[in-house]
């Protein structure tokens, strides 16, 4: 028998333990609350003032931190501040989308390595090309973070649901099991959390990523939701036009059929075979912008289905907030006045949500515990 | 900025909590694997023999655990066997019910100590007066704990949504702000909790409560659900019978207008002002069983639209089980085939579920930590 949200103790605690949780503490407030002095964190914390130190030390060291000069106190002698030191890691996402590969690199102080969106094989192409691909992107990628002196602390791909399996371990294989983990993560759950990342003080939140299909990445207390099989987040069948089409499921009037991109397309543009979604969706934009009846009148359908699945997740979830994402995001202006509901906005970190979500996962490992040797 | 699951350190580990988390673990172990031996836990948990035998005796001197007599090992001398010392503890659980109290107390080795059913002022009736009956009930149930030389370590109360706000806080003063903790959750919340505790490796799971309305109580990788404002599991007000009659919530055809116990008895029985609804279910119970065509047919249909939430929630949550409870529990046999889903079952922990959920969430509190001392 196991039990509730309280209990999480499954493993002896040690003194190493004491020691990397109280690392993670010092890392984590100077990540939120730098520049900072020790005393600063001490105060913050509750740790005393020679374990902060020891700690900090532990953390210069390891070139986590860094000082960063003196500033002047009001009492006694001028403290000397922390920050971070971001040069010396890097962490890797990429996206795998509908027709494409995103990828950033990001240091620890968050900032941005680098950015490179790839044409991909396409969810129709064998899951072999498109492994191929993502391993030749990610191989350059390493390639240019290594090549700029940086550890490389993990690789995170976001995948749509059907590529989750098995692909770490192929792409793995392909980068000749490098020292760094490689994981894989429903596309949807990483855009959920880099938006988590970028809202402070939000614990609940819902992000909408649109591709082929809509998938939902959900975050209740701080924590991804994945569901018993990995599965969590399947909206794109939830029906929200009762009586409307016969979708391939099986059901009728499926969301996936007025919000994903080949039924999008299709209603928007009149067109059926799409070489280039990416290309479509700008055109709608383009179309929209310039008042056609038909693209507005598809997004306008679109965002009222919308907002019917996202009072379903509303009651289900009680989310703070649901972001738009994926091809979501460039179509919000439409969607969200249509959707009607007050918790609908577009996300605030796309067009890079997914593959920013997958470098951040990585960071957040050695905030909980995980730091470089 | 806060991130993701992984992380949860918030504030700084001492040696303290390496002793709790131990004391902890090592109980949990006693819990799962009784009776078993000092020599066991050291292997299972990779604690040392020494410091297994300075937790076990803390745990004695607690009174949480008892040695229970001598086992011949094949190899070396009889070793000591441990158990559960559940005799010194209580922890109490109040359903507060459509037109009734359920209460139980429960002592650690999860040995019933009493279960009173009592009749409820009602949901119309003032708050004030709810409040009084369950005051009233819960001071009995301590008294008759206490009385038996039992500690009190924990009261929760299952209370429908709309009562929870405030409700802690006054049965505290009306209990003279007692040693133990109050605390008050959503019915399903416990239900769902209960139902946790009762099937071994399972992490993620629905319980739909049935009551006045539907709500949901989930459990997502062992946690519970509560959503941003403690409003996760509204599910009685989604649409499961598009263009269906109308609801008070300004929507049409909402799970609760078929399976709440106003529409439920009014379809089933033909009666509208319904004094007790206990008795109303074990009616339609009762005419389920002799083959009434009313009563099977509001059954079927509430079943039908009952499967059309479950589908809703299993394409969004991913839970391995959706268990009926409340007044869905008896009627079960008529739900589950109409819902026509694979994953729905009967609770098994009905029809204490609430009561026990929250007596378990004292213990829970045991488990993560929090000792008595």
């Amino acid at each position: 028998m196991r039990h509730s949200g309280t209990v999480t103790a499954t493993r002896p605690a040690d003194l190493m333990d004491v020691r990397a949780t109280n690392l993670a503490l010092v890392l984590r407030h100077v990540r939120l609350h730098a520049p900072c002095s020790r005393a600063d964190i001490a105060t913050a914390t509750g740790l005393n003032k020679a374990t902060v130190s020891s700690l900090v030390t532990d953390l210069i060291e390891r070139r986590l931190l860094r000082e960063s000069g003196l500033v002047g106190s009001r009492i006694g002698r001028p403290a000397t501040m922390l920050t971070l030191e971001g040069r010396p890691y890097a962490a890797i996402g990429i996206e795998v989308g509908a027709d494409h590969l995103n990828a950033v690199a990001v240091d620890f102080t968050g900032s941005r390595l680098l950015t490179w969106r790839r044409a991909a094989p396409g969810p129709d192409a064998p899951p072999g090309r498109t492994v191929a691909a993502v391993a030749a992107l990610a191989a350059r990628v390493v390639g240019k973070v290594t090549g700029q002196g940086r550890t490389v602390l993990g690789l995170t791909l976001g995948a749509p649901d059907g590529l989750v399996d098995g692909l770490a371990a192929q792409l793995e294989r392909s980068l000749h099991e490098p020292a760094f983990e490689v994981v894989v993560e429903p596309a949807a759950t990483l855009a959920a959390l880099a938006d988590l990342r970028a809202r402070v003080g939000c614990t609940d939140l819902v992000h909408l990523h649109g591709g082929i299909g809509v998938t939902a990445g959900m975050i209740a207390d701080g924590r991804p939701l994945r569901g018993a099989r990995g599965l969590a987040g399947a909206v794109g069948h939830l029906i929200v036009d009762p009586g409307g089409a016969e979708c391939a499921c099986g059901r009728r009037g499926c969301l996936d059929l007025d919000l994903g991109l080949p039924g999008l397309v299709r209603r928007a543009l009149g067109e059926v075979d799409v070489p280039d979604w990416g290309a479509a969706v700008e055109r709608i934009v383009a179309l929209a912008q310039a008042g056609d009846a038909t693209a507005v009148g598809a997004l306008t359908t679109a965002g009222a289905r919308l907002g019917v699945a996202v009072r379903m997740l509303t009651d289900v979830l009680d989310p703070s907030i649901v972001l738009l994402g994926g091809v979501l995001a460039p179509l919000a202006p439409w969607l969200v006045p249509a959707a009607a509901h007050p918790l609908v906005e577009p996300s605030t970190v796309e067009p890079n949500a997914v593959a920013l979500g997958g470098a951040a996962l990585a960071f957040a490992r050695l905030e909980a515990g995980a730091l470089p040797s």
